[in-house]
């Protein structure tokens, strides 16, 4: 079997429980005892928020000194950084967008902290910086066009793509959509959306999408073709990878927690077009864990992903698979003239069945 | 492992493939072959819509001679009728509603029909007449108040069930609710609803619910907790078997064929409660599909059953999963008095991954 | 115009603008500074969690000092609470349920609770206790039968409706449903579920429903439909009004900010009905609104009810829209008997174009 | 007020009733009686499936006839064709896909066939070849790769484009997107995904998106949203307007039938935007709608736009409106450096409201 590289979000295991209707449940594991933990549970790699490591105001030393801790902590251990991002959306000064704001001054101030949180990343050695713009949305429309929106963080994109490029850094940029919550509406809803805006940027070549299984699932989107979306586009930067029920609230679930068959064809296409990043978890372990127990959710989600990957290996590997496979490529090799049937029958009730075998472990032989 | 019944709606194999969007794409079976091809497949039972078997239409000549017919071909093969219903919902007359239409006519003209069909159902065995009220909702809120139409519900529902007492069937009456489609919304549109209207009726012991997964699932609500409410209430007389993507139009599809762990849910309560009556499918092949298909189509819904049922049975006797419930038992027996801590963890991220395990066959023992 | 009560939930005037994933951003008002707001701006009735008044953990003298104060606001200025209710779903303690809990003493303790909170509500003068058990549901299926959890709900409902009846409290007991968050779902969903649940106890005529909009728009249901359900079933015992875009995270809009035509069916069936309670409304500001501008949500919640009842009586009078209705009503007055025409055309693309002009103002006379 | 053109499909007209549950209600109108029809309710455009016109299966000299008599009535009457497209989703030979067909041969016929459709565009003079592609999509995703589904559809694209281009017709491409129905998931799902794809074309500047409303709202999007990224991406080519309940089965509503507010912002963006293409209604009567209630849908949906546009006018010219949205203008005026404070209040609550007064008409000045 390939050597994957998993990786967490260190917010997923500092979540403390809390939720709209909550107070916290659990004391909130500090970031450089997530890293340590993380390695030590064999996790490849990290991806965060600056503010998980250096919280908003501290001081120029306090970055400093939090920043050589992280990297003694990843020196140590083996653990790289594969993705930094900013928390932004947690500020009040943001409540009404950071980078769509209708003040000119909070759009600066966001830029200004995201080019902070870009320079943490680099020196933590990050190649990817991943935007999730919580608050680049609206629930009164007619407090801003979205067109103006959407220009505005076209400005904001092109800017930042910019200073990374004139830093020199090796970093490439990302935008991670989502539909709603906590605002009414985001403007970047699907990967599509990102796709489609980024297309109209001046560098389209340097930002990418990090799609997140949740996102897709809260728009009842098929998670495997907004994956497929982003491979198609060459966009595919980086993946959040978790559980949801559709269309409702954000749920975050442990990866295999929930839309087994859609996760199964999510990895599919991962391992079948070999893509090489880390295989990112952003979920967060139920209000119910407590600290013991955010640890049994990493190992949760690490090992559903292996399942997984291994079902695909099987499906893959599987003889009546092959053939039915096998008659599906054959009509596609037929010369192209020739009349064509309206009545011919297509095997897929098994083909389906056969999904369902492999993915419950049941296929007899 | 115990011997169960499977049940198929006749329409189930008798549908033609078309949909809004497209014309039929294979021919249909008649009642008939549909009956002597499910009990050639071991199918111990099956439903139908009294029109399935006789044509809306037809001269009291035919329709005798389709019930000989429909008896003899049951009496040869031992399959039984589990339950009867009335595609009244695909006639035009029927178009603003059968038993709330604002014409007093056309609400007798259902009751007719139905009685009818109840008489069908007698003839054929069946121990269950079962009501999905297709028509029965509304798109123009203005057009009739809801309240209304529960009232006029409540009376056919009363006069329905005090026809069967009075002509001495042995024969149930049940509800089968569903959120939307065809119709804007329909005014019994969850299990709950059901339960709540069939408490406002003159004989409440007299009908019950037919749950189908697919609709609880268009309403994006827990299928498990759907059949709970049923089974808590003593009302499930009946169940569809079917699978759907939550919050779409209506997709009947094959059992097992999405929804795996709601899936696994609804048969372990099944299961663990010793529910008696049949498992019945009432999904319908693919588009797709061609004739022969549609046997595929019927061991794939068997055969997926059969596999959850099994893996309630290692759920159920799988050692970790039985220490980890017995100590949710144990905090269960402790005295009631006594101070508990807002800090206890939950090892509900094993618990679930265990069934992710299970469901997997990947459980490493 | 008849005079009509409104009311608001306390809680919603002391909301800070947190979120999931944002810091509070308003000052919290205090729960006597918001009895004494919505006086003056004209609000008949409040209602509130026991807690809102008197925060979990306070001493017996500082719960006397607390309702005495309350007491004398109300006395003041002429508010009356017309519901009280617990927010125990915030607390660490009832993380995984308060009234379902897997452990005994903690269903023991939400019991006590909630009689603390039914003594609060009955000093208060509530005339009814509402209970939304937010944690009273699941994500882990495997955790607890809902089965089980459906007994446990209706052993302690039984159990407070009998607590208020020996202690002869004028004050009668209702269940605010939803269908999820925060819990992956709740037990009682729907409307429907609630009322099926209530048919369950051993006092059914003591227990009510308390539908929310945003709730049964979050299920993707008919706000209309399932209010008339409680009507029609006579346990309207109180009514949350707010807006909600459909099928996506609890927003408790203001009243009128989303699905203008449901909010108009809803009020149209109070009116209609002369539904004599207070008008609840139970919504937040936006986050992005500062502790000035939660009385302008105050105002156009208010406001956006009046012009809607408004609309029902201008509906009501409105002579095409009665010439419509006549001829409805006139198909249900000829004989039952006769023949019927599955052609017979509805003027339902008017009558629903006519709701239109008159939801806008715009109908031409 | 402007001229301003409205348009309908023909197949809006000719829609005789039928659903996936139910008959045919009422005589399909023939294509060139809704052409006259639509010109005698002053509605100035009609878009087409070459089908509607010339069944499929018609021969040369019958597509010739009808090609005439069409244009014949165009001329009579004043009224244009503006947009093209081909019913293929409704044939069973396209029942697994027409341009993403696991068949070549299936493939090759599409495009002739969409190549006839746009050669019946070309001599109507339609200046918009639209493509909805119903059957391109998928329920069984191990059936097809999604990313060869995209590379078959990119092909066929650039292959329509050139046609186009090669023919020398003065007439632009589009794609319709929709999340799903008939097929599980269709693979171009929303505007963003359309405009993602349109990125990786040969000649993208030649490609736009036509968005319908009701498939915005299938998939819980913001309808104002999806129509904001197209402008934005200068590829709004045509629009499809009508109305929805979220998340459901496919509606197609008469515009205003639901969904009011949304409907407002769509029509604010055209008539803000000087959007200078026909305003084409794609929605159907209802089921219960006779041959007569067809033109009073008609009417209604032409009222309804311009009572939105009216409304759109008023809220810009509304002093209170103007003042507050001056307000929000001028903190983007302020230097771009200084300080922010995180309290600051937005009057989002007074401004959302007034939406809520200027949309009823109920604006006291």
């Amino acid at each position: 079997m390939p050597t994957r590289t998993f990786s967490f979000g260190l917010w997923t295991l500092m979540n403390a429980g809390a939720d709209p209707f909550g107070a916290p449940t659990r004391a909130p594991l500090d970031a450089l005892h997530a890293i340590s933990g993380l390695a030590a549970h064999s996790v490849g790699a990290f991806e965060l928020h600056a503010e998980d490591l250096i919280p908003s105001g501290s001081s120029g030393a306090e970055r400093d000194r939090m920043i050589r801790e992280a990297r003694a902590r990843m020196a140590d251990t083996g653990i790289v950084c594969d993705a930094c991002g900013s928390s932004l959306f947690t500020e009040p000064v943001f409540k009404d967008g950071a980078l769509v704001s209708n003040e000119a001054r909070v759009r600066s101030l966001a830029l200004a902290r995201y080019k902070d949180a870009i320079d943490v990343g680099h020196l933590l050695g990050a190649p990817l910086f991943n935007i999730w713009g919580g608050r680049d949305g609206s629930e009164v429309e007619a407090s801003r066009s979205p067109i103006e929106a959407l220009k505005r963080l076209r400005d904001a994109f092109n800017n930042l793509a910019d200073y990374i490029a004139r830093q020199g850094y090796a970093m490439r940029l990302s935008i991670e959509p989502k539909p709603n919550e906590p605002r009414g509406d985001l403007y970047i809803s699907t990967v599509g959306h990102a796709l489609g805006f980024i297309a109209t940027l001046e560098h389209p070549d340097r930002v990418g999408v990090v799609p997140e299984l949740a996102h897709a699932a809260m728009a009842g989107l098929n998670p495997a073709h907004e994956v497929a979306h982003a491979l198609y586009a060459g966009k595919l930067f980086g993946l959040h990878l978790n559980a949801q029920r559709p269309l409702r609230f954000d749920q975050d679930l442990r990866f295999g927690g929930a839309g087994l068959k859609d996760s199964f064809f999510v990895v599919k296409l991962l391992e079948d077009e070999n893509w090489p990043l880390p295989r990112t978890f952003d979920a967060h372990p139920y209000r119910t864990t407590d600290e013991q127990g955010v640890w049994s959710f990493v190992q949760g989600c690490i090992r559903a992903y292996e399942v997984l990957a291994d079902k695909v290996a099987q499906f893959n590997a599987d003889a009546e698979v092959r053939t039915l496979l096998a008659e599906i490529r054959e009509w596609d090799h037929t010369a192209e003239t020739g009349s064509v049937s309206p009545h011919r029958g297509f095997a897929y009730e098994r083909l389906d069945h056969l999904v369902f075998e492999i993915l419950t472990g049941t296929r007899v032989h």
